[in-house]
């Protein structure tokens, strides 16, 4: 008997038909024996009908009101869900934040989770009860109002009720059956993982990938939850019902490295499109230049992502590159120009045609030779390196948009990441 | 300055533009000098939808989920309305149940109000705040769980927290401009009520008039609220903000009947096509028979209305006829066929062509003669009176359908409600 916390998406609670399948999944949890919380999203198209209704009532609208409306998306679908258990014979209520309660930050549409008393929860639980808990959302204790998570904020939700319910395992149902070494749609020789540390888990999602919400990720590597993705689509009694010793079957588990065993020195090539180079040329050097370029991005909320710092021949001017998303390039040119009386004289030139490729692996740790290896395997395939970023588990580079695809699969297959 | 609860139903917040309408009418009240409380319904296409996906998830649904997603409705109406409030510049927040609370007993889905601690709410209002409450629903304090109060329980939700609040009246906006002395797409010469006793509204209620919920007008009266019924589709600056001495100006006021000076002896008729008849001939007339014929029905939850029972020629047999609502007809006669074996052997008659007209006054406990007067033009017209019912202020008569009409007309002529 296994304590199970999972956790299905608005795209699989679309429409009562998904909702029986969810139901079906849970079902077959409680007939193996386990004890069943579950948390979901809103309907996919109810939340955007609630936001649509916020924004046409008044374009500044209040947080605290604007959680008030859209939360009650995820009361739906957990009632409903609660409804449909119940109509298969299992016992089963749904969980409103209050009701718990799950406490937040007062930081509405992006609330943090501040704590929760999963005792009395975890009683019923044992008692042979399904919760049904609305995700994304909890209450703001000082003024009893409901406050949101943010987009997403039910992967967040279902980590934080198994760490607070002592769960032995957080199952996230998406669209998806696990996380890939590549994106299988550019790589056919990409394949599942059965095991990813939180550590590259976290790297992939800051690199484009939307599989788990990065704060999700945190969290279960603060409390080192077991955190498992696998598709809601598969058929639910196509799948067994979880046991702890046999996880590994089926999706992908997010664990401590210590879990994995036979370590790769890489575990996947990430690649994101959506990148915009700006380069200012000839910025006269001096004491504090970058400050007076970078502080009016950071002002306006704008997102700098790799920076490459070049001084000229004369030594007396230096070449600044960065990258931003494409959508925020507009703003970035229009606030550099905004401060260009502190900066001093420049030129500029832009391109969106930009790709970052990035090669994620925590055996990079103790394995030196990796970066080599990449900059080495590109420059045979003629492809240029626009700018460099690293962490300790991670190479990005900057390259043509053209080659994205070239590189990906270059890369993949290099670091023995092509299945067989 | 006067405290004033506004409640607004379903079809008067129906989309943005009407809650747009909604909050200029709230306006016209804060910049009148008043203080107020909203109480509006769920958008009247939200409730339809969220009731169907609950059917469509299982017929036979525990009405604690029912609530739990029904009560959205109302959340969203709410918050979007204190969201548009804000957009013009007042000070407002969304209450739901849980947060005042509103304390209901445990009988989901027709729960009734406890009690509701409007302390706190009332410094807010006070202190110039707008309190936009969720109406039909609140909390059941033992296990913490939402309770509807049923279809049209925002009018209750409205009265009770006027009573909380110590308001000065109970504004509800409807869709029609007052209450009539009859139906005016029958009677052209009906005109509106300026004021109308709880006792007279009630009887109006439980003869088919739809404008407030009997419940409503129960707990108005018990606790002595003055409510009074306006139009919500009247341009908001139209009307004139709220004013004690002025209240008859607009709408219908239901009040103690010591409030209104003039009565008239009847202030209303009203009549009601959805009756049928049913007869049971020859009924062996001995004691206990009226209890064998109606026990089944209420056990079968059909509400009778009319009985008339006629001793036939020979003494031993019994004639019997009553009314019920037509809808209820099919299951009547099952329920009567039933239940042969008990009342022994009888014919049946039933027809559905029938209509009951009343005539409503609280005149009437003070003048003889009313109801003389009501069969003696019935009478000079050559209408039939099939049965007929009493209490102390009101008579109704059952005549054939095709003379409702002018039954009507007539009565409302001759008890002098014509309009000049």
């Amino acid at each position: 008997m296994s304590v199970v916390v999972m956790k299905f998406g608005g795209t699989s609670v679309a429409d009562i038909e998904h909702i029986r399948n969810v139901a079906h999944h849970v079902k077959r949890e409680v007939e193996g024996g386990n004890r069943v919380a579950v948390v979901v999203s809103a309907m996919v198209g109810v939340t955007n009908q609630l936001v649509s209704w916020v924004r046409e009532a008044s374009v500044l609208h209040d947080a605290r009101e604007y959680d008030a409306v859209v939360a009650t998306g995820e009361q739906v679908s957990a009632g409903l869900l609660a409804i449909m258990l119940q109509s298969m014979g299992l016992q089963a209520r749904s969980w409103q934040g209050w009701q718990i309660p799950i406490l937040t930050s007062a930081g509405h549409g992006a609330a943090r989770i501040r704590s929760i008393d999963g005792g009395g929860l975890r009683q019923r639980l044992e008692d042979g009860e399904v919760a049904v808990i609305t995700g994304f959302q909890g209450i703001e204790p000082e003024r009893q109002r409901i406050a949101t998570l943010g987009r997403g904020g039910s992967d967040t939700s279902a980590v934080a009720m198994a760490i607070a319910l002592k769960a032995d395992v957080c199952d996230i149902y998406t669209d998806v059956d696990g996380v890939y070494t590549s994106d299988p749609r550019i790589v056919h020789k990409a394949h599942r993982l059965p095991k990813v540390s939180y550590e590259e888990m976290l790297e992939m999602a800051s690199l484009g990938s939307k599989v788990l919400q990065t704060r999700s990720v945190e969290l279960a590597m603060v409390n080192r939850m077991r955190v498992r993705v696998l598709s809601s689509f598969v058929a639910p009694d196509a799948m067994a019902p979880v046991h702890m010793d046999r996880l590994e079957d089926i999706g992908t588990i997010v664990c401590d490295e210590d879990e994995i065993v036979e370590n790769q020195v890489v575990s996947g090539i990430a690649y994101a499109k959506d990148e915009a180079k700006v380069t200012l040329i000839k910025v006269e050097d001096k004491p504090g230049v970058a400050a007076r370029i970078f502080g009016p991005l950071a002002e306006a909320n704008i997102n700098v992502d790799m920076i490459v710092q070049n001084v000229t021949a004369d030594g007396k001017h230096t070449d600044m590159t960065f990258t931003v998303q494409v959508a925020e390039l507009p703003r970035t040119l229009e606030a550099l120009k905004a401060a260009k009386s502190d900066i001093g004289n420049f030129g500029v030139k832009s391109s969106a045609d930009v790709a970052k490729v990035s090669v994620i692996g925590i055996g990079m740790r103790s394995h030196a030779g990796a970066a080599a290896m990449m900059f080495r395997a590109l420059a045979d395939k003629g492809i240029n390196i626009l700018a460099i970023t690293t962490s300790e588990i991670k190479i990005s580079v900057l390259i043509d948009t053209a080659y994205a695809e070239l590189a990906v699969r270059t890369l993949h297959s290099i670091y023995g990441l092509d299945a067989d």
